[in-house]
């Protein structure tokens, strides 16, 4: 059995583009890790007929649909009386929901608007679902062998609501004896095209398995999905396909799933007991931001110095202004000294040293905007790379960052 | 005449949730400049017929039809094809495209892929447009009065032609004799409900008038969207209205429209002839990397400090050990020396220093999770401030970035 999802989302703000609908994305992606396709998003302004006859049509086409937005208090918010007029239902006050929103306002020490009290309407049949975040419930509702469920429009109220109540209730409604696993490769210092060219006989496989190269500026991510009757077999699957990859991308890999770079320096330092200190031009603190966005980074980061002017990569870094006249700020000299003299400075176990030209002012006939000096110090090791990035100045600074992690990660297996 | 626009894009990967339809909101918003509501959003997935029906409903239903997807060179992108068989068109051959596919590929020493050449049919009757970034053109073809636009689903693609070619075509089309224009607000060190408190009577405007507050965890926006005649009249309205809400929220406003904080700081500074040194703790760098995202900065920017440990913080900013004992790293104390030194230290005429607790680890009985200590020391000139953000670690940082950039504009005042 083919089960498939509908998505409305509803509002004026989505309507004039001040806000992005980011709720149809994390609903669809959800509902694929259970099975379930979504076969259309819709999304439409605060208008009652509109919001009528979208839920009657949504219904006739598909098994599931997932409404967002219009839960709120005020009379702009209209979903629930139009859900009931679609189906037909009458809207029933809900004493505990009532409850409920009253506690809200009394530990959050406001007085309640009488307005607040719509939120407790509940159309006859229909399970309300707690948001324990804002004030409005969310609603499941059976319709004829189908389900309507509605959820508020604000993402942070609506993910935990879906994860919690709207999934388990669906799978459980729906069991489809199949479910649907993806897998991410995240991937640095390669092009897409190249990335492309280097396992397009993978990204050509269909069937069950379906795979996707995804290009962001800073990264390229591969995604590997799976049709699969038990998550057994689709691990097996997954596994397989990722094997593969991981044997001609090698150390382009950096990553799976929602993994982020500096989280995995930061096991990786600490499982190996080393300490990290940073002097940092072009990329301005970005790279010590970065690492410091891992809980638990004070164990093993120790300085970060952000030494933007010559003055200073003198004055606190030692480095002769010599060199820099010599060879340049942006040198693999200066940077290869920056990362020498903050390792020892910090008494850490690895430095590393950026320095480039990010643009739009500050290069010269051979030192073009994306030229990056990255270097790595070590005890026993030293290592400066000429980078070439392209981009924005913010890309340009990401990029830089990714590539010292990635010489980092190097250096340390 | 009320002129309305429909947005449907095509894509497998938006119906599994994979990417986030962003185009969506990006051509409403630029629609609604020109004074074209969106009557609706549609995503749906690469399968023709649905492709077919919902170009022909779309038409049926509003004036304008864009379409974003479906036009890269594979046999999955089938936008053009159906396009063709929605409105009975043939497909013919542009040689003027096919010459400028080629040229991208010779100019970048890539061999074409025959598939190339299915990028330049174009459905009779159909106006291409130039592509600068992809090899995908775009297509602007009228039916019967109305018009149907087809962009590439890739953003940095779309966003271009769609502001060069297609809005000017729509305004032309389309002669609406009004305009909808906007202004943002941006407001940092208040709740949202603490704004919409202070300017509640402001937020209820209506008619051509329509205010919207939006929260971000940063920051809380207030949009004023007027609908008007012409730019003047519309000017005047907004600025009217922009008068009422300054007056007050006053020093909570920072900034408006796209402008970004760091940015104008550093127009600030730049003005008033200051320099900046920076030492952070829990920020991490985050507020060095802000003030540098902005070009330019190496005029103002002396220096950063990543003190993380109190070893650093004793050692480069020769704070008494027996001050982080006797009043812990966390305090107004250490913060406000952190501040004193670093300017000492870089010859700078202001410093920042940052000392709180992000969490998840580090607090303490009398230290909680988003307790921070920020100061600012000028020569004639010292505050510190405490304050108790919530959310997550990041979030706390950010918070913290927000408040002492508010700090130095205030002091700078």
């Amino acid at each position: 059995m083919e089960i498939s999802a509908q998505v409305i989302c509803i509002g004026n703000e989505i309507m004039l583009g001040h806000i992005a609908n980011t709720n149809a994305q994390f609903v669809s992606g959800k509902l694929s890790c259970i099975g379930i396709k979504t076969s259309k998003h819709l999304d439409i302004p605060d208008d009652p007929n509109v919001i009528i006859s979208s839920i009657r049509k949504s219904l006739a086409e598909s098994e599931i649909v997932i409404l967002s937005g219009g839960l709120g208090p005020t009379v702009d918010d209209l979903t629930l009386e139009c859900i009931a007029k679609a189906l037909n239902k009458k809207l029933i006050f809900n004493k505990k929901i009532a409850g409920q929103i009253k506690a809200h306002f009394k530990m959050r020490k406001i007085k309640m608007p009488a307005n607040n009290m719509r939120q407790a309407l509940v159309p006859e049949g229909g399970i309300p679902i707690e948001n324990n975040i804002g004030t409005a419930p969310g609603l499941i509702i059976p319709v004829n062998g189908k389900v309507l469920m509605a959820f508020p429009g604000v993402p942070f109220e609506l993910y935990p609501m879906l994860e919690k109540t709207a999934l388990p209730y669906l799978k459980k409604k729906f069991p489809l004896g199949q479910i649907i696993k993806s897998r991410v490769i995240k991937i640095t210092g390669l092009s897409e095209s190249r990335v492309d060219e280097m396992i397009e006989d993978i990204l050509r496989l269909t069937g069950k398995i379906q795979m996707g190269i995804y290009p962001h500026p800073e990264e390229i991510q591969v995604k590997i999905t799976v049709t699969e009757k038990n998550e057994k077999s689709a691990d097996r699957i997954i596994s397989k396909i990722e094997k593969q990859i991981k044997s001609r991308l090698k150390d382009h890999i950096f990553g799976y799933d929602n993994e982020k770079f500096e989280e995995i320096i930061g096991r990786m330092l600490q499982k190996s007991k080393k300490t990290l200190a940073i002097a940092e031009s072009c990329t301005g603190g970005l790279l010590a931001n970065r690492i410091t966005d891992a809980p638990g980074s004070s164990a093993y980061f120790k300085l970060g110095l952000v030494t933007y002017s010559n003055e200073s990569k003198h004055r606190l870094l030692g480095i002769p202004m010599e060199t820099i006249k010599k060879y340049g700020a942006v040198s693999k000299e200066t940077a290869s000294l920056m990362a020498k003299n903050v390792r020892i400075l910090a008494c850490s176990d690895y430095g590393i040293g950026i320095s480039g030209i990010t643009g739009p002012g500050g290069r010269t006939k051979t030192k073009p905007i994306g030229m990056v000096y990255i270097a790595l110090s070590a005890k026993s090791k030293a290592i400066c790379k000429e980078f070439r990035f392209s981009g924005t100045r913010n890309l340009i600074k990401y990029k830089s960052t990714q590539a010292a992690l990635n010489m980092l990660k190097q250096a340390n297996n």
